[in-house]
């Protein structure tokens, strides 16, 4: 089980924490975290936003995979977790240690065309090369009447948009993409954070049984960020677990009318996100997570979130699902 | 016409209302049922909700498929559409009376590990047997700020999760699939109900001209429950009338911002849910409902919504309209 | 570049102002159009809407496509939008100078079933015929509590349902349909407009580099109107802009839950809208949208929004895009 649980334990390692910031003071339900400590420094934070520098290393994998890692020999698919306020600015120095053409490419932020990510625009990194790409955010800005310009607050990803062809067939199709967290200043914050990828018929380049095993404690807040790559059509199911379909995944209220939905369409280039309470209502337990279309998941497109008892034991049943699930086939007739 | 008719009326009768109760006191636009009265009992009802007890009956029918009902040899394609209200229990008792292992696995509600209607949770019933789901909902929670963890209210539905393969695949490929509607205090109740399954290339387990004829009366007050099913992708148009993609289908005041649609993805696994008053602001007749990927309604995902005068008369034209429904063939040059 | 120009400029013809009148007071961001003067008359114009006549040529067009234009001769692929004001009626006399059988069916709006633009309803044009279609559209009306029936305010789309097959199949694989928009009273006007459709394997019946380049000066108020057509699923991206999944793609104020995106499905008989402010945040340049899956945009679903200075110069490195975007197959290996 432990080698199931390491990619998303990654997603939360000390480096991606420094690099971003967001989720450093974030104790579990605090709505108001206060950056300016964790960064040693301002004890007042404009709301114009801090700049925060971080090195990529774009890297070859085993299994002909490539990855994006926080420091040499720690490319992981898919990549760390890059989180920001509104107003924050990400510097993003990619050091391409591969013999590809590659870039990375954000959604939801602000970039000039130099840091588009495109070979359209001349904006990637030649085999071996370093380069740097800037990522601007902004809160919302009022337009006319009561309306607002929106602001870059979303659940956005980030992808190779060189490798193989001008749009990153190659490079999304062999790993590298990762989550892209803009928050809005108030937002909750989780304490642990999954990333999941449909990428064609595989999720996180991983068909079942080693698709990853997502734990966490019962109660726990967890952050779920769904993207979807490469050039098939998916809905993602959790099981015993829902949301809104809006921003946070939360009702903003009584009146809010978004729809409240445990699967949704997953289809390459989207990404949504959402926090659930583990087990909130249901109790612990091994749960599926699975593409809903038949075959996808009878193929393997299936994994397991772990809701332990909340001290941290197993809960009775979930060892034996576990073994059913890496002893099955996934195929007809189980 | 009437042989039609009988899959939507089914959803209506007089077992599935006691079972559920959300439609006992339904008339036309009410907004706050007296479900105490229905239930022979307490004048004030607790929102903590009520339990109510219902035997499915798992069977056989013609032409290979199965489906679930709420009587012996009263199973339908779609099962019949289960209610509750947010904080309502369901304890589904299912009598498998086929030969197959089969099971029912709910969207949207609360369940714990051993009503996960999944083979991988231990969770179905072998041929012969009979076993009872709990289905638990919840009104939402605050969490911190103005937000809320969402409540069960939605649009669901239940389907088989053990026939064929660990996830239901023969089961829902030969009918085992229903609605399930949870409902907030204060919801609107229509008059009308209708359920449709988009299932691979087919509405209902059917294809035209045998598709549902589904009825109503010009300013009737009818609620489409759609559903996505199989391995195939879809988009749900009706014609004539229209939206808000939201949790109801109405907008919840003049600031709602919520998309207001006629044409949505529907695919494996999703389901939406809206009302509206039958022929309002374009009058009675025969509308078309469909699929809106060209090759799928011309391949026979389509089928009408009758709307027929206020007094229940045909309206003009509606006869020929449905004669030419019957008698074409769905295919090239018409 | 002037001819990748036509398509979007033809789209704000003096024709197209004056059969909808929409635009004809459109400054840019004015928040309360005064219709009445536009159409020299009514100082106050009642909430109940006006009616417009427009007559629509269906016209066979080269490279087998067909289309339809507001005068003879000046058929597009896509047609022009056409735009209304919840209340408005359109009065559309369409002019079938074809050999074939071929209609038009809107969507979002009201019309009687012989507006319904069907052979199911007998409501089509037979070749060389004229027949006029009625479109109507209503404000949000009361139901119960603080719920709504929605208006008919959205970003919608007409089609042949027709040509071909009864649903149109062959006139819409060849270029018969346009946008439909029905605004709000004090929605924010646009200064220019774009229609994407997305059609099978092609973006208005083109393909790179032959789709569309859209322009605009930096800080334009650029509306997109995204439809989906065909048999094929898809996903619109724009590159380094962002919208609110909502009606109108903006905030509704700061408690406005939706989500924000830049990618969104875009599938058959789908539509959807939004502004952007050219450039805003990232600055002028060329940018692309295209399809997200993988083998679309590689394929030759892709075009570019250039974003010129505010002077309307060129801004650096763009010509280089274009010429590369021009020159490039789009196929792997670039």
């Amino acid at each position: 089980m432990d080698d199931h649980a390491v990619g998303s334990h990654r997603h939360l390692s000390r480096r991606s924490l420094i690099a971003t910031g967001a989720l450093a003071a974030g104790a579990l339900g605090a709505s108001a975290p206060t950056l300016g400590t964790a960064f040693g420094g301002s004890p007042a934070r404009a709301a114009a936003g801090v700049t925060r520098k971080v090195t990529l290393y774009a890297e070859q994998l085993p299994g002909g995979l490539f990855g994006y890692g926080l420091a040499p020999g720690q490319a992981t698919v898919p990549g760390p977790v890059l989180e920001m306020y509104e107003g924050d600015t990400l510097e993003i120095t990619l050091v391409n240690t591969t013999n590809q053409r590659l870039s990375i490419h954000p959604h939801g932020v602000d970039y000039s065309t130099d840091s588009d990510g495109s070979p359209f625009n001349a904006s990637f990194n030649d085999p071996g090369e370093t380069r740097t790409y800037v990522w601007r955010s902004h809160e919302m800005v009022a337009a006319a009447g009561r309306r607002y310009m929106p602001g870059s607050a979303g659940y956005w990803h980030y992808h190779d948009h060189a490798m193989g062809t001008d749009h990153g067939t190659g490079g999304v199709a062999k790993g590298l993409y990762g989550a892209l967290v803009v928050r809005r200043r108030g937002d909750i914050l989780p304490s642990k954070q999954f990333t999941v990828v449909f990428n064609d018929m595989m999720i996180n380049n991983k068909m079942a049984p080693d698709t990853p095993m997502f734990e966490a404690n019962l109660g726990d807040r967890v952050e779920w960020i769904a993207i979807g790559h490469g050039g098939t059509f998916h809905t993602f199911h959790l099981h015993a677990h829902r949301w809104a379909d809006n921003r946070t995944g939360m009702l903003e209220g009584p009146a809010d009318p978004s729809l409240v939905i445990d699967n949704k369409d997953l289809n390459p280039g989207s990404s949504f996100g959402f926090q659930v309470l583990a087990g909130e209502g249901v109790g612990p337990g091994a749960w599926m997570y699975h593409c809903h279309v038949q075959f996808h998941s009878d193929g393997g497109m299936a994994g397991i979130f772990l809701v332990r008892n909340a001290d941290g034991s197993m809960p009775p049943g979930a060892e034996e699902a576990i073994h059913r699930f890496q002893g099955h086939t996934h195929t007809h007739g189980s």
